[in-house]
Protein backbone atom coordinates (compact mmCIF):
# COMPACT_ATOMS: atom_id res chain seq x y z
CA UNK A 1 0.00 0.00 0.00
CA UNK A 2 1.30 3.43 -0.97
CA UNK A 3 0.49 6.08 1.39
CA UNK A 4 0.00 9.88 0.16
CA UNK A 5 0.94 11.99 3.41
CA UNK A 6 0.58 15.42 2.48
CA UNK A 7 2.82 15.94 5.69
CA UNK A 8 5.96 14.73 6.87
CA UNK A 9 5.03 15.23 10.69
CA UNK A 10 1.75 13.75 10.41
CA UNK A 11 3.89 11.04 8.64
CA UNK A 12 6.53 10.65 11.26
CA UNK A 13 3.59 10.67 14.19
CA UNK A 14 1.71 8.05 12.09
CA UNK A 15 5.00 5.97 12.37
CA UNK A 16 5.40 6.32 15.78
CA UNK A 17 2.10 5.86 17.10
CA UNK A 18 2.02 2.37 14.78
CA UNK A 19 5.05 0.86 16.81
CA UNK A 20 2.70 0.32 19.76
CA UNK A 21 1.40 -2.61 20.33
CA UNK A 22 -1.81 -3.55 19.09
CA UNK A 23 -2.15 -0.61 17.36
CA UNK A 24 -2.21 -0.30 13.30
CA UNK A 25 -1.19 2.29 10.49
CA UNK A 26 -4.73 2.77 10.40
CA UNK A 27 -5.53 3.49 14.10
CA UNK A 28 -2.48 5.25 14.82
CA UNK A 29 -4.33 7.48 11.67
CA UNK A 30 -7.47 8.38 13.80
CA UNK A 31 -5.32 8.59 16.76
CA UNK A 32 -3.40 11.67 14.80
CA UNK A 33 -6.20 13.13 13.24
CA UNK A 34 -8.01 13.04 16.69
CA UNK A 35 -5.22 14.86 17.95
CA UNK A 36 -4.98 16.95 14.97
CA UNK A 37 -8.94 18.18 16.32
CA UNK A 38 -7.80 18.83 19.80
CA UNK A 39 -6.30 21.48 21.17
CA UNK A 40 -2.46 21.86 21.53
CA UNK A 41 -2.07 21.35 25.16
CA UNK A 42 -3.56 18.10 24.69
CA UNK A 43 -0.96 16.97 22.98
CA UNK A 44 1.76 18.58 24.81
CA UNK A 45 0.87 16.53 27.98
CA UNK A 46 0.35 13.38 26.39
CA UNK A 47 3.97 12.89 24.34
CA UNK A 48 5.51 15.14 27.61
CA UNK A 49 3.76 12.80 29.88
CA UNK A 50 5.20 9.72 28.36
CA UNK A 51 8.55 11.54 28.14
CA UNK A 52 8.66 12.20 31.60
CA UNK A 53 7.70 8.95 32.39
CA UNK A 54 10.18 6.80 30.77
CA UNK A 55 12.60 9.25 31.77
CA UNK A 56 12.36 9.15 34.84
CA UNK A 57 11.07 6.20 36.40
CA UNK A 58 13.29 3.87 38.89
CA UNK A 59 12.60 0.19 40.00
CA UNK A 60 12.27 -0.51 43.31
CA UNK A 61 15.91 -1.34 44.54
CA UNK A 62 14.30 -4.10 47.08
CA UNK A 63 11.18 -5.98 45.07
CA UNK A 64 11.51 -4.08 41.18
CA UNK A 65 8.15 -2.11 41.38
CA UNK A 66 8.21 0.45 38.92
CA UNK A 67 8.83 3.61 41.55
CA UNK A 68 9.63 7.17 41.30
CA UNK A 69 11.63 6.86 44.34
CA UNK A 70 14.75 4.44 44.51
CA UNK A 71 12.45 2.14 47.12
CA UNK A 72 8.83 2.17 46.24
CA UNK A 73 5.81 3.37 48.41
CA UNK A 74 4.74 -0.09 49.12
CA UNK A 75 8.42 -1.50 50.43
CA UNK A 76 8.81 2.10 51.96
CA UNK A 77 5.23 1.82 53.75
CA UNK A 78 6.18 1.09 58.18
CA UNK A 79 2.64 -0.84 58.27
CA UNK A 80 3.59 -3.67 55.96
CA UNK A 81 4.30 -6.89 56.54
CA UNK A 82 7.86 -7.64 55.53
CA UNK A 83 7.97 -11.00 56.66
CA UNK A 84 5.43 -11.98 53.86
CA UNK A 85 6.46 -11.85 50.00
CA UNK A 86 4.30 -12.42 46.93
CA UNK A 87 5.92 -13.25 43.56
CA UNK A 88 4.27 -11.47 40.96
CA UNK A 89 5.00 -11.44 37.29
CA UNK A 90 4.82 -7.90 36.32
CA UNK A 91 3.63 -4.20 38.17
CA UNK A 92 0.02 -5.04 36.51
CA UNK A 93 -0.32 -7.68 38.79
CA UNK A 94 0.66 -5.89 42.03
CA UNK A 95 -2.15 -2.89 41.21
CA UNK A 96 -4.62 -6.10 40.57
CA UNK A 97 -3.48 -7.82 43.60
CA UNK A 98 -3.57 -4.18 45.72
CA UNK A 99 -7.02 -3.43 44.16
CA UNK A 100 -8.07 -6.47 46.20
CA UNK A 101 -6.53 -4.93 49.57
CA UNK A 102 -6.51 -8.48 50.95
CA UNK A 103 -2.64 -8.65 50.95
CA UNK A 104 -0.69 -6.56 53.77
CA UNK A 105 2.75 -7.73 52.90
CA UNK A 106 5.72 -7.01 50.17
CA UNK A 107 6.31 -7.95 46.54
CA UNK A 108 9.01 -9.32 44.76
CA UNK A 109 8.61 -8.29 41.15
CA UNK A 110 10.03 -11.01 38.69
CA UNK A 111 9.52 -9.01 35.40
CA UNK A 112 8.18 -11.74 33.29
CA UNK A 113 8.43 -15.50 33.34
CA UNK A 114 10.55 -18.14 32.30
CA UNK A 115 9.76 -19.28 28.46
CA UNK A 116 12.28 -20.87 26.52
CA UNK A 117 10.56 -20.23 23.44
CA UNK A 118 10.33 -16.80 23.90
CA UNK A 119 14.36 -16.67 24.97
CA UNK A 120 13.41 -15.97 28.71
CA UNK A 121 15.65 -17.68 30.86
CA UNK A 122 16.01 -17.64 34.78
CA UNK A 123 18.46 -14.93 34.59
CA UNK A 124 16.54 -12.55 32.61
CA UNK A 125 14.29 -11.93 35.55
CA UNK A 126 14.57 -11.17 39.24
CA UNK A 127 15.03 -14.68 40.55
CA UNK A 128 18.58 -14.14 41.85
CA UNK A 129 17.70 -10.88 43.47
CA UNK A 130 15.13 -13.06 45.44
CA UNK A 131 17.63 -15.19 46.27
CA UNK A 132 19.66 -12.70 47.79
CA UNK A 133 16.53 -11.15 49.62
CA UNK A 134 15.76 -14.28 50.77
CA UNK A 135 19.30 -14.88 52.73
CA UNK A 136 19.39 -10.97 53.89
CA UNK A 137 15.95 -10.25 54.98
CA UNK A 138 13.78 -11.73 57.49
CA UNK A 139 11.38 -13.75 55.48
CA UNK A 140 8.74 -15.90 56.87
CA UNK A 141 6.48 -17.13 53.75
CA UNK A 142 6.65 -16.58 50.00
CA UNK A 143 3.30 -16.87 47.93
CA UNK A 144 3.97 -17.35 44.27
CA UNK A 145 1.17 -15.77 42.22
CA UNK A 146 1.60 -16.35 38.99
CA UNK A 147 -0.49 -17.40 36.17
CA UNK A 148 -1.89 -20.99 36.05
CA UNK A 149 0.31 -20.74 32.14
CA UNK A 150 3.14 -23.54 31.77
CA UNK A 151 5.47 -20.51 32.04
CA UNK A 152 3.88 -19.33 35.22
CA UNK A 153 3.78 -22.88 36.56
CA UNK A 154 7.56 -23.46 35.27
CA UNK A 155 8.33 -20.58 36.99
CA UNK A 156 7.13 -21.30 40.43
CA UNK A 157 8.47 -24.67 40.16
CA UNK A 158 12.05 -23.27 39.44
CA UNK A 159 11.83 -20.72 41.94
CA UNK A 160 10.14 -23.38 44.94
CA UNK A 161 13.35 -25.68 43.76
CA UNK A 162 15.83 -22.89 44.69
CA UNK A 163 14.24 -21.72 47.97
CA UNK A 164 12.71 -25.62 49.13
CA UNK A 165 16.04 -26.39 51.24
CA UNK A 166 15.55 -22.96 53.17
CA UNK A 167 13.19 -22.53 56.58
CA UNK A 168 11.04 -20.70 54.21
CA UNK A 169 6.96 -21.76 54.20
CA UNK A 170 6.23 -21.42 50.27
CA UNK A 171 2.63 -21.11 49.63
CA UNK A 172 1.08 -20.57 45.88
CA UNK A 173 -2.54 -18.63 45.66
CA UNK A 174 -5.63 -21.09 45.38
CA UNK A 175 -6.96 -22.21 41.89
CA UNK A 176 -10.55 -22.62 41.81
CA UNK A 177 -13.59 -22.10 40.36
CA UNK A 178 -14.02 -18.33 40.35
CA UNK A 179 -16.73 -16.27 42.14
CA UNK A 180 -19.86 -16.19 40.35
CA UNK A 181 -19.23 -18.81 38.14
CA UNK A 182 -21.46 -21.78 36.84
CA UNK A 183 -19.81 -25.14 38.06
CA UNK A 184 -21.28 -26.62 35.18
CA UNK A 185 -19.26 -24.60 33.02
CA UNK A 186 -16.10 -24.78 35.02
CA UNK A 187 -13.13 -25.99 32.80
CA UNK A 188 -11.97 -30.08 34.56
CA UNK A 189 -8.51 -28.80 35.57
CA UNK A 190 -10.22 -26.00 37.48
CA UNK A 191 -12.98 -27.80 39.22
CA UNK A 192 -10.31 -30.58 40.08
CA UNK A 193 -7.87 -28.33 41.98
CA UNK A 194 -10.71 -26.41 43.57
CA UNK A 195 -11.82 -30.18 44.99
CA UNK A 196 -7.93 -30.95 45.88
CA UNK A 197 -7.71 -27.38 47.12
CA UNK A 198 -11.19 -27.27 49.45
CA UNK A 199 -11.68 -25.61 52.81
CA UNK A 200 -13.51 -25.91 55.90
CA UNK A 201 -16.56 -25.02 55.02
CA UNK A 202 -16.48 -21.37 57.38
CA UNK A 203 -13.20 -20.72 55.94
CA UNK A 204 -14.11 -21.01 52.28
CA UNK A 205 -16.88 -18.75 52.64
CA UNK B 1 -12.27 0.41 40.77
CA UNK B 2 -9.53 1.64 43.09
CA UNK B 3 -5.98 2.19 41.45
CA UNK B 4 -3.10 1.55 43.31
CA UNK B 5 -0.23 2.97 41.14
CA UNK B 6 3.16 2.75 42.62
CA UNK B 7 3.99 5.29 40.15
CA UNK B 8 2.83 9.02 39.80
CA UNK B 9 4.43 9.10 36.55
CA UNK B 10 2.75 5.82 34.83
CA UNK B 11 -0.61 7.34 36.26
CA UNK B 12 -0.37 10.46 34.57
CA UNK B 13 0.89 9.06 31.44
CA UNK B 14 -1.90 6.27 31.95
CA UNK B 15 -4.29 8.90 32.10
CA UNK B 16 -3.41 10.76 29.06
CA UNK B 17 -3.14 7.87 26.92
CA UNK B 18 -6.36 6.80 28.04
CA UNK B 19 -7.88 10.29 26.59
CA UNK B 20 -7.40 9.03 23.05
CA UNK B 21 -10.49 7.21 21.35
CA UNK B 22 -10.83 3.57 21.78
CA UNK B 23 -8.28 3.42 24.36
CA UNK B 24 -9.45 2.49 27.63
CA UNK B 25 -7.33 2.36 31.14
CA UNK B 26 -6.33 -1.01 30.67
CA UNK B 27 -4.80 -0.70 27.09
CA UNK B 28 -3.42 2.00 28.35
CA UNK B 29 -1.63 0.38 31.43
CA UNK B 30 -0.47 -1.86 28.64
CA UNK B 31 0.96 0.55 26.18
CA UNK B 32 2.62 2.42 29.38
CA UNK B 33 4.21 -1.08 30.55
CA UNK B 34 5.82 -1.38 26.59
CA UNK B 35 7.11 1.81 26.72
CA UNK B 36 8.89 1.38 29.95
CA UNK B 37 10.23 -1.83 28.60
CA UNK B 38 11.04 -0.16 25.59
CA UNK B 39 14.93 1.66 24.87
CA UNK B 40 14.24 5.71 26.63
CA UNK B 41 14.89 6.96 22.73
CA UNK B 42 11.68 4.97 21.89
CA UNK B 43 9.48 7.00 23.98
CA UNK B 44 11.30 10.16 23.46
CA UNK B 45 10.58 10.08 19.53
CA UNK B 46 6.79 9.23 20.43
CA UNK B 47 6.37 11.95 22.68
CA UNK B 48 7.93 14.67 20.50
CA UNK B 49 6.45 13.58 17.17
CA UNK B 50 3.20 14.10 19.04
CA UNK B 51 4.24 17.56 20.38
CA UNK B 52 6.27 18.64 17.00
CA UNK B 53 3.30 17.59 14.80
CA UNK B 54 0.27 19.21 16.98
CA UNK B 55 2.40 22.52 17.40
CA UNK B 56 3.98 22.61 13.25
CA UNK B 57 0.92 21.31 11.10
CA UNK B 58 -0.78 23.81 9.11
CA UNK B 59 -3.84 23.63 7.05
CA UNK B 60 -3.35 24.95 3.72
CA UNK B 61 -4.75 27.84 2.73
CA UNK B 62 -6.43 27.17 -0.67
CA UNK B 63 -7.58 23.52 0.35
CA UNK B 64 -7.51 23.06 4.31
CA UNK B 65 -5.81 19.95 3.59
CA UNK B 66 -3.33 19.41 6.82
CA UNK B 67 -0.05 20.85 5.40
CA UNK B 68 3.62 21.29 6.05
CA UNK B 69 3.29 24.66 4.18
CA UNK B 70 0.98 27.60 4.19
CA UNK B 71 -0.17 25.44 0.15
CA UNK B 72 -0.10 21.75 0.56
CA UNK B 73 1.90 19.69 -1.71
CA UNK B 74 -1.13 18.45 -3.99
CA UNK B 75 -2.15 22.37 -4.56
CA UNK B 76 1.28 23.36 -5.07
CA UNK B 77 1.84 20.79 -7.84
CA UNK B 78 1.71 22.13 -11.34
CA UNK B 79 0.85 18.97 -12.87
CA UNK B 80 -2.56 18.49 -11.39
CA UNK B 81 -5.60 19.55 -12.90
CA UNK B 82 -6.80 23.51 -11.06
CA UNK B 83 -10.33 22.87 -12.71
CA UNK B 84 -11.37 20.06 -11.51
CA UNK B 85 -11.86 19.86 -7.37
CA UNK B 86 -12.77 16.88 -5.39
CA UNK B 87 -15.14 17.44 -2.22
CA UNK B 88 -13.79 15.45 0.60
CA UNK B 89 -14.74 15.23 4.23
CA UNK B 90 -11.10 14.80 6.19
CA UNK B 91 -7.14 14.26 5.56
CA UNK B 92 -7.90 10.51 5.23
CA UNK B 93 -10.17 10.27 2.40
CA UNK B 94 -7.69 12.46 0.59
CA UNK B 95 -5.19 9.62 1.25
CA UNK B 96 -7.68 6.80 0.43
CA UNK B 97 -8.22 8.72 -2.76
CA UNK B 98 -4.39 9.58 -3.53
CA UNK B 99 -3.78 5.83 -2.80
CA UNK B 100 -6.21 4.82 -6.42
CA UNK B 101 -3.76 7.02 -8.36
CA UNK B 102 -7.20 8.00 -10.64
CA UNK B 103 -7.75 11.66 -9.83
CA UNK B 104 -5.44 14.10 -10.41
CA UNK B 105 -7.35 17.43 -9.78
CA UNK B 106 -7.15 19.33 -6.44
CA UNK B 107 -9.20 18.92 -3.05
CA UNK B 108 -11.40 21.08 -1.08
CA UNK B 109 -11.36 19.04 2.54
CA UNK B 110 -14.17 19.81 4.43
CA UNK B 111 -13.27 19.18 7.97
CA UNK B 112 -16.35 16.88 8.53
CA UNK B 113 -19.97 16.30 7.88
CA UNK B 114 -23.34 18.32 8.74
CA UNK B 115 -24.87 16.59 11.44
CA UNK B 116 -27.70 18.62 13.41
CA UNK B 117 -27.42 15.73 16.13
CA UNK B 118 -23.49 16.42 16.24
CA UNK B 119 -24.31 20.10 16.55
CA UNK B 120 -22.28 20.30 13.12
CA UNK B 121 -23.48 23.48 11.04
CA UNK B 122 -22.25 24.13 7.51
CA UNK B 123 -20.50 27.25 9.35
CA UNK B 124 -18.24 24.69 11.22
CA UNK B 125 -17.25 23.24 7.78
CA UNK B 126 -15.01 25.07 5.15
CA UNK B 127 -18.08 25.34 2.90
CA UNK B 128 -18.17 29.20 2.46
CA UNK B 129 -14.24 28.57 1.36
CA UNK B 130 -15.38 26.37 -1.00
CA UNK B 131 -17.88 28.76 -2.42
CA UNK B 132 -14.91 31.12 -2.36
CA UNK B 133 -12.25 29.13 -3.93
CA UNK B 134 -15.59 28.56 -6.63
CA UNK B 135 -16.03 32.63 -7.47
CA UNK B 136 -12.07 33.02 -7.72
CA UNK B 137 -10.52 29.94 -9.35
CA UNK B 138 -11.21 29.21 -12.91
CA UNK B 139 -13.06 25.39 -12.02
CA UNK B 140 -14.60 23.01 -14.84
CA UNK B 141 -16.39 20.39 -12.08
CA UNK B 142 -16.85 19.77 -8.53
CA UNK B 143 -17.06 16.07 -7.99
CA UNK B 144 -18.73 15.06 -4.41
CA UNK B 145 -16.82 11.90 -2.47
CA UNK B 146 -19.01 12.13 0.76
CA UNK B 147 -19.87 9.24 2.31
CA UNK B 148 -23.11 7.32 1.62
CA UNK B 149 -24.55 8.21 4.93
CA UNK B 150 -27.26 10.94 6.33
CA UNK B 151 -24.29 13.30 6.75
CA UNK B 152 -22.50 13.00 3.47
CA UNK B 153 -25.82 13.20 1.09
CA UNK B 154 -27.38 16.22 3.62
CA UNK B 155 -23.93 18.07 2.84
CA UNK B 156 -23.53 16.99 -0.31
CA UNK B 157 -27.73 18.55 -1.10
CA UNK B 158 -26.18 21.54 1.17
CA UNK B 159 -23.26 22.05 -1.24
CA UNK B 160 -25.40 21.28 -4.82
CA UNK B 161 -27.94 23.98 -3.58
CA UNK B 162 -25.24 26.41 -3.08
CA UNK B 163 -23.57 26.21 -6.62
CA UNK B 164 -26.43 24.71 -8.74
CA UNK B 165 -26.99 28.43 -10.40
CA UNK B 166 -23.42 28.78 -11.27
CA UNK B 167 -21.63 27.20 -14.40
CA UNK B 168 -19.55 24.03 -12.55
CA UNK B 169 -20.64 20.96 -12.98
CA UNK B 170 -21.32 19.12 -9.84
CA UNK B 171 -20.55 15.02 -9.90
CA UNK B 172 -20.79 12.68 -7.58
CA UNK B 173 -18.75 9.50 -6.85
CA UNK B 174 -20.10 6.56 -8.34
CA UNK B 175 -21.93 3.97 -5.40
CA UNK B 176 -22.75 0.12 -6.67
CA UNK B 177 -21.54 -3.25 -6.09
CA UNK B 178 -18.21 -3.37 -4.81
CA UNK B 179 -15.35 -4.82 -6.88
CA UNK B 180 -14.97 -8.59 -6.01
CA UNK B 181 -18.26 -8.85 -3.87
CA UNK B 182 -21.57 -10.87 -4.84
CA UNK B 183 -24.38 -9.24 -6.57
CA UNK B 184 -26.60 -11.80 -4.31
CA UNK B 185 -25.47 -10.07 -1.15
CA UNK B 186 -25.30 -7.14 -2.23
CA UNK B 187 -27.78 -4.78 -0.20
CA UNK B 188 -30.61 -3.67 -2.64
CA UNK B 189 -29.99 0.14 -1.87
CA UNK B 190 -26.44 -0.35 -3.43
CA UNK B 191 -27.62 -2.93 -5.80
CA UNK B 192 -30.51 -0.17 -7.45
CA UNK B 193 -28.05 2.56 -7.58
CA UNK B 194 -25.61 0.55 -9.43
CA UNK B 195 -28.44 -0.37 -12.00
CA UNK B 196 -29.76 3.28 -12.09
CA UNK B 197 -25.54 4.50 -12.93
CA UNK B 198 -25.22 1.66 -15.16
CA UNK B 199 -22.71 2.38 -17.77
CA UNK B 200 -21.68 1.28 -21.43
CA UNK B 201 -20.39 -2.14 -21.28
CA UNK B 202 -16.68 -0.58 -22.46
CA UNK B 203 -16.88 1.87 -19.94
CA UNK B 204 -17.72 0.00 -17.02
CA UNK B 205 -14.50 -2.00 -17.18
Amino acid sequence: MVNHYSSKLVEEAVNELSKLPGIGKRTAMRLALHLLKQDVTYSEQLGNSIITMRTNIQFCKRCSNISDQEICEICNNPRRDEKLICIVEDIRDVMAIENTSQFKGLYHVLGGLISPMDGISPSDLTISKLIERVHNEDIEEIILALSATVEGDTTSFYIYKQLKDTAIKISTIARGVAIGDEIEYADEITLGRSIIGRLPYDKGL
